[in-house]
């Protein structure tokens, strides 16, 4: 398998990418051919590996430039680039810890919808208290139709099934209370064609269920999906920042802090977002795993295995045969 | 003013509750008549003051019940009857801890909307890193139009100038992305109604914003709004519950944890919810407060004063001004 890693992306880029596109090709060894996408003499500055080659490119988006603005002026980005070379077949799948936003919009527009899949969706985990669950879609569309949430459903299931080896993944659609009409018709219709689905569908969640684990997949509109992942990650950054804070105003805190550190480590590990490895854009003509801007190594290494498996146990030819009617 | 307090509702009910309306009618004694809404042989068995009234009803609706279920089967409830006194103009505000579906069907359904409304919005308080902010809708509306996110800036707006001496508070729109067209038609749409309101607006915010504290209402769907304030909870929850859990892991961790407690109680007022004394329903005809079920005799009070508040203000007239044509 060959894959473009953009090293252009993420808050820790360039070292940290090509630190861990170096851990994964370790682990892959043989199987797997590796593009650095980005600025040649930045790249050169480390130190590569003899398998590796190197696509250079003169422009990076920002973080917070507006993706489809990005998606008009940026044609020689490291983004541009690593999704530019899945097109013209010279690799087959692209990771970027970039702007998510225009790893999406960049993706969805090189490369085209799988057939039978009408809108691609962002599809990533939350940390659980059974473990994890994979929440989608979390920002590739909003508006969507209940067609599409039970494409999500669908394509959620299979991943799960195959990548994570995962058997009868339950799949859950995210309502606004407990009975069936209270999340408006679309999310109603959806209940309905998510059940006819050939998929373990266990009905409707509350945004108070995601976190219990009962759930493997929960399917939702783009537009919620977004809005509670970030709000997830600042309320997260917000209640240990004030636990911090509060451990350093005097020495008996301070001290507590030191005791208790090992639990907000074990703590730190399980809502960490970053050792998920990466959301992957479900339904579109290609793979994309898209990283969390602070990835480090070992995220980054995570999401290349994970776009490997993807490649290799053919999910999107699977995602293609259940839709296609 | 007279007030109806749904006494049958709310994990601590009716203790809690009872407690709460002593405490405000302590604070409020000559402003306020306090109608206690329930089982009478239950309630007579507290210590009740000579100032309030009792108005027995038989009939209770549980926290899971389908609200529109219970609008239909339970007529001689707590909560109907708390709602019903308003409309027979027997008292001016109803609190409920209940059934909060329940308490917003109840409350639209009898009470009818505001002139000039379109949809009323449930509004509540989230903590933020500078104070606290006021979400609307959490949950009375899903699949609104942009006229009734413009319709919840102005409400919000109003509701915070008045019942909390805010002057000018900002509004921020909820989106997905930086990009105004990102977050799909509607809400681009209501970002144009809202710029053009007597408000102050200060453009989308997303998910990761609302906690920043930048902007004092926060104006999004019910549809996200209702995820994002459930799912904040239960991870709060989360959150607390494994730091507890690894710091009875062992001797160290449990006096480190002993060492912090003073942190995480700073930390527990700041994110509980309880602390905001209820959620209120804007745009309705009527003025219900609607308190969280794990709701304590503090929040009960300050749920009631925040009612007296809101009659006292002529709030509702001034929503009603502002938004007829």
């Amino acid at each position: 398998m060959r894959i473009a890693v953009d090293v252009m992306g993420g808050d820790y880029a360039p070292r940290k990418i090509i630190d861990g596109a170096k851990l994964a090709y370790e682990e892959l060894e043989g199987l797997v051919e590796i593009q650095l996408v980005g600025n040649k003499e930045i790249i050169k500055k480390f130190n590569i590996p003899d398998g590796f080659s190197i696509v250079d490119t003169s422009q990076v988006i920002n973080a917070g430039e507006p993706p489809l603005e990005a998606y008009r002026k940026k044609k020689d980005s490291s983004l541009a680039k690593a999704v530019e070379l899945q097109k013209s077949s010279e690799v087959d799948v692209t990771i970027s810890a970039g702007n998510t936003g225009a790893a999406v919009a960049f993706s969805i527009l090189t490369l085209g919808r799988l057939e039978g899949v009408d809108r691609p969706a962002l599809a990533t985990f939350f940390p659980t208290r059974k473990g994890k669950v994979l929440v989608l879609d979390v920002g590739a569309n909003s508006g969507v139709k209940p067609l599409n949430l039970r494409d999500f459903g669908v394509m959620g299931s299979l991943y799960l099934k195959k990548v994570f080896s995962l058997n009868n993944p339950s799949v859950g659609l995210l309502s606004m209370g407990k009975e069936d009409t209270k999340g408006g018709k679309s999310v109603q219709e959806a209940h309905n064609m998510l059940s006819e689905a050939n998929i373990n569908f266990i009905g409707n969640i509350e945004g108070y269920d995601i976190l219990n684990g009962n759930a493997d997949v929960v399917v939702c509109d783009g537009f919620a999906g977004n809005a509670v992942l970030k709000f997830g990650e600042s309320l997260v950054d917000f209640i240990l920042s004030e636990i911090k804070e509060g451990t350093s105003k005097n020495l008996i805190a301070a001290l507590g802090g030191l005791l208790i550190r090992p639990v907000f480590k074990d703590l730190m590990k399980k809502v960490n977002y970053e050792e998920y490895g990466g959301a992957v854009l479900l339904g579109v003509n290609g793979i994309t795993v898209i990283c969390h801007g602070k990835s480090n190594e070992k995220a980054i290494k995570s999401a290349i295995l994970k776009g490997y498996k993807f490649y290799d146990l053919k999910v999107n030819s699977l995602i293609q045969e259940s839709l296609v009617k």
